[in-house]
Order: structure tokens, then C-alpha cells, then sequence
């Protein structure tokens, strides 16, 4: 694991396994344990034993809860006064708000102008404030930066925080911990942390198991990076692509020094397949799940992923979608819906 | 027990415990033992600890496969050879032919000529036989008879049968072993053959869990016939509610003979109530719940049955609905639909 010339990583060996155990401890009680889901219908499809972690179940309505939450446990008493901002319109945000609220913390989320009333409204909920900003002369980190500079307020990124990440990685110690052997992982890539958590607790507790990674085809920044050796952009500057949580333009600095030791392939799925993983998952599994957290079970019903006869772990990694959105999914084949 | 005139059904004792025992060694390793759902934001509007037993969660999407599996089951040799026949539309059809599949027993199921393709499909999907019949003529209970007596195929009616009864009741004991205490059971009432399997359980394992039934508003059979004392038909002649596993036009004589004696009190709800019922499963739990299994919510939603303070058991029953008709349901909050 020295390869690479990863030499700060390794010395500091910032993102192991027992870190990932620390914040399981911190979240128990607090964070859903959200178990396994099975479907019969999909393993004959599969022709495998498909393991799905149902992270729609997690407090918030996906897994950012559980980074969110073990990131703001550990601020210090005069953190908690000065409070947290972050940057999200999506399932980052509103977990953000929720751990803060259940902490008693102030929490600032500064959100794009065009957000999605809904998720802003699931925001406002938990008490946070909302923030917007104006994309032709500020960015979304620009404007956080400025709020917790300014106030003092800990600055809480969505992915580039051993914390955050660690806290991502509890899902897979609990299903590990479910399902005793797996194959195969296959986890969502957006900005990288939730891979980066999965991967470092899998590779300690199963480390026969192959680590797979999937994106949207348009988002497709881990893939390529990965091949080059080196952080690279999104193949197309504007990712379309209705899997809106994963549309992080290249990987974090710190997430991808640790995906590129552990992770051993990274597929892509188009938009399409995840709209028929959604109705799939409506119709079979009778589960709500967004597109971001259907890009698994569309690697594996297009045969994106080889898994015949292997038993296999899938991160379904949230539900949350407006449900007029939803409803136009699931309810036409083909999708011209544009979420932004 | 003795009261109310039920001779023969105390002196055979027909619905008991140990038959709904039976039922679950019977069903076991072939249905899915469906575990528990808990939601905290119904718990903090309900002010109740409210566990929801998911049988969306169920093989073919419904309770109704143990009912169906558990009298399949016992067939003799000489049944299974000639097959079975039951009449349904719906999810009991769709129950009765997958179990047949399992166990390799050939199966007809009678549906009436506007029964909606998605469900015919999936009826035709376990190599059942769809037979459909002039309903200005024929009842599909006739149709079903004439099958019978002229194949010598065995009838499996959805719910006037105790072994039908006795596996349904098997879902309230796994509740009860999952969750040690209730203080009140809810459960959806359309013929009684779900609730006769519950309360004969309830009653059994958690003798002071108050019973409560619910029923859609305009086929309130079961409430109207408790307080009359006797089986009365809906106060509508013909029941328009989405709710279309719950518009039997009377309670049946053996279900009614053990609701009548075990069950506390039932409720009515409206399709308006229904659907948000069915909007808040899907935003807050992230699971898809079909009108007749969200009844158990609406009524908790919209304060029909009181259980401040109590812990609560919920039957969510199933979740087979057609995505055309949930994505119009949960986009829009009244809908104007009709499903036949």
C-alpha cells in the first residue's frame, strides 16, 4: 500500500478501519442500523445472491446522515456555540441540518439559486438557515468559506473529511457484520466518500471481496481519473444526468488517495438503466429509490457488473426525490425530465 | 368464548393458535419473514411507538402468499395432480398463483373481464390459467365452482377457508416475537380473512393488545355488521374506493364468526386520507404501500384511532399498485382516479 508515492497517507494513515469503528460507536442510537434487503426476484434475474444495504431507510433518507452525524459529534463545546456550515442542496445539506438540530448546533447550508423548493423546504425544517448565492461571481465553497470565516462557524465538506468519510463507512461494517462472506461491493461514486469509507471497512473485515464503483456516464470523473493514474474532470463539463447526486465534477484530493489503492473497477450507467432500476426497485422491491441510489442495481440488471453465482453487496444509497419527479419516472419508459 | 351462539365454531374450534403455528412451520424458508419497520417521524406525529409490519415486503407483494402457501401446502397427492382454482383480480390471485408455481401444482384463477392487464400478466407470469367470465350472467364465485366440480381442482377461496386464515396470522406472530409489547394491533378489513389470523393470534400471544380493525368509508361492511350483531352488506351498494383489496361486499360467515368475538373496534377512512397516507410512506418511510395497505396509516394520520402514548402495531399489507396509477396517486394530492 506504499505505492503510488501516497507517502503523507500512508504515514498518517488517516482513514482506517478503526476510525470507521470509532464512528459506529458514535452514531449507535442516534443513526438507523438499517439491516439487509433481499429480493428473490432479482437474484433469479442476477442469477447471485444480491445484498442490498437500504440506505433510503437512514434518518434524512440516505447514508450522508451517518458522516454528517460522527463529523458534528466531535466539535468542542466552543465549535457547537460558533456552530457548522456546508454547502449542499441535496441529501448532504439535509443531514447536516438534521445532526445539527438533534445537537443543538446552528447550522448555515448554502444552497445554488436554483435548488429544488422541496429540499430547501426539508432544510428549513431542521432549523438550519439557507443560504444562496449568485453562480456568476461566487461559488458554493466560496460563500461556506466566507460564512465560517466570518463567524467561526467548522466548515463540514460533503466528502473531503476523513470524518465524514469515516462515517460513510459504517454501512458496510454493519452489513459485514450481516451477511459474513461477500464477492463483490458495489457502491454509488460521486464525490468519492462514501467509497472511500465502504472500501477502507470492506478491504479490513472481507478483504477477498472485489470492490466495484459506478457512475453515471456522464459523471464519469472516478473512471477516468482511475486510468490516468491522476485526478481528471468529467468527460462532458455539464454532466446531464438525473443521478443529481453524483455529478461532483472531479474526485476529492483525499477521496481519490484512497479509492485508487482500494478500489478495483469503476462502471458506468446511463440514464436510462437508472430509470429502469428505479421502477425495478418500485415494482419488485416495493423501495423508494432516487436515481443517485439506483446505480447499482442498473450496473446490475444491464450486466454493467459480472456477478453470476457470487454473493453480492449493493449500496442503495438514498430515497429522496420529489414525488412529482418520481412520479414521472417511474411512470414513462424513457424519461425527458430535467432535475436542474 | 361460548358467547353469541357460535356452537360449532367452539365446539370444532377452528381458528386457533396452533393451527396459525402449524401455518408458520409450514410457511417457513418459503415466505419471507418480513421484520419490522420503524419510522420516526410517524412516531413523533403519532406521539406512539408505531411498529409496521411490511408485507409489501412479502413474495408476490402481499400477506396474502401465506395464506395461500399454507393451504397449497396440504394438498394430497390427488389434489395437487388435479390443481386448484380461486376467482381474484387481485392480490390473492396473484398469491395463489405463485404458490402453485412453487409447488408444481397446476392453477386457474378467475378474473373478471376489466381486470387490469398488469395483473393479469403477472397472474399468466407463474403459468397460471386466466379465465374471465360474462358478468352479466356468470359470478366469477359460479365460474370458479363450475371449475371445480368439473376438473375436480380444489377451490381456495381468498378468505372463508382456516387454512387461509391460519397463515395470515402467522405475520402477527412474528410481530409479536419481534416486538415483545402492544398495546393496540390495526389492522385492514376486507373479507376478515387477514384480521380473523391476526386477532386469533393476537389474542393468543398478547391478550390485553386492543383489536383494531379499518375499512374504507364506503365499504364499512364489517363495522356496520359489528354493531348490528349480525353480516349486513356496505352501506354503498357498490364501493368506490382506491382501496380495491378492501370493497368485499360483506364480512364472511366464518371471518365475521371470529372478528365478532375477538375484535375491538373498527374505523373507517376516506380515499383522501388514503392517498396521503400513501404520500407519507413513500416521502417519510421510502416504501410502497398500495391503497388497501395504507388504510392502518390513514387511520393513525388522521386521528380515527387514538394511540397517544401506546405502542402500536400497523399491518401495512401489501404494495401491488400499477406505476401508471401510484405515480398519479402520490404526484397529485386528490385525485380524481378510478381504478375500474
Amino acid at each position: 500500500v506504499t505505492t503510488q508515492g501516497d507517502i503523507d497517507l500512508v504515514g498518517e494513515a488517516p482513514l482506517t478501519v478503526e476510525r470507521i469503528r470509532a464512528a459506529a460507536g458514535r452514531i449507535a442510537g442516534v443513526a438507523h442500523r438499517t439491516g439487509v434487503v433481499r429480493c428473490k426476484s432479482l437474484n433469479d434475474i442476477a442469477k447471485a445472491h444480491i445484498l442490498a444495504k437500504p440506505e433510503m431507510f437512514q434518518r434524512s433518507g440516505s447514508f450522508k446522515f451517518r458522516g454528517a452525524y460522527n463529523r458534528l459529534a466531535q466539535l468542542t463545546p466552543e465549535q457547537r456555540a460558533a456552530g457548522v456550515v456546508t454547502y449542499s442542496s441535496g441529501n448532504h445539506g439535509a443531514a447536516v441540518a438534521l445532526a445539527a438540530s438533534i445537537l443543538g448546533v446552528g447550522a448555515t447550508v448554502v444552497v445554488p439559486p436554483d435548488a429544488s423548493t422541496a429540499k430547501v423546504a426539508a432544510i428549513r425544517a431542521q432549523r438550519a438557515e439557507v443560504r444562496t448565492f449568485d453562480p456568476d461571481v461566487e461559488t458554493r465553497e466560496g460563500v461556506a468559506g466566507e460564512v465560517a470565516s466570518r463567524t467561526g462557524a467548522v466548515l463540514v465538506p460533503p466528502y473531503e473529511d476523513y470524518e465524514v468519510m469515516a462515517g460513510q463507512g459504517t454501512l458496510a461494517l454493519e452489513l459485514a457484520a450481516d451477511v459474513n462472506e461477500l464477492d463483490t461491493i458495489v457502491v454509488p461514486i460521486g464525490g468519492g466518500g462514501l467509497m472511500a469509507g465502504v472500501a477502507t471497512a470492506i478491504k479490513a473485515v472481507l478483504p477477498s471481496c472485489r470492490i466495484i464503483g459506478v457512475e453515471p456516464q456522464s459523471a464519469d470523473d472516478t473512471r477516468v481519473s482511475l486510468r490516468a493514474g491522476h485526478i481528471e474532470r468529467n468527460t462532458s463539463l455539464l454532466p446531464e444526468t438525473i443521478a443529481d447526486g453524483l455529478r461532483a465534477p472531479q474526485p476529492g484530493a483525499l477521496t481519490f488517495a484512497v479509492n485508487r489503492r482500494l478500489v478495483d473497477d469503476v462502471v458506468v450507467v446511463s440514464d436510462e438503466s437508472l430509470v429502469e432500476a428505479m421502477r425495478f426497485c418500485y415494482e419488485r422491491m416495493k423501495v423508494v429509490v432516487e436515481p443517485s441510489g439506483a446505480v447499482g442495481i442498473a450496473a446490475i440488471l444491464t450486466g454493467a457488473i459480472q456477478v453470476q453465482g457470487q454473493r453480492v453487496g449493493v449500496v442503495l444509497s438514498g430515497g429522496n426525490i420529489a414525488a412529482a419527479v418520481f412520479a414521472a419516472l417511474i411512470a414513462r419508459p424513457l424519461p425527458s425530465i430535467r432535475l436542474r
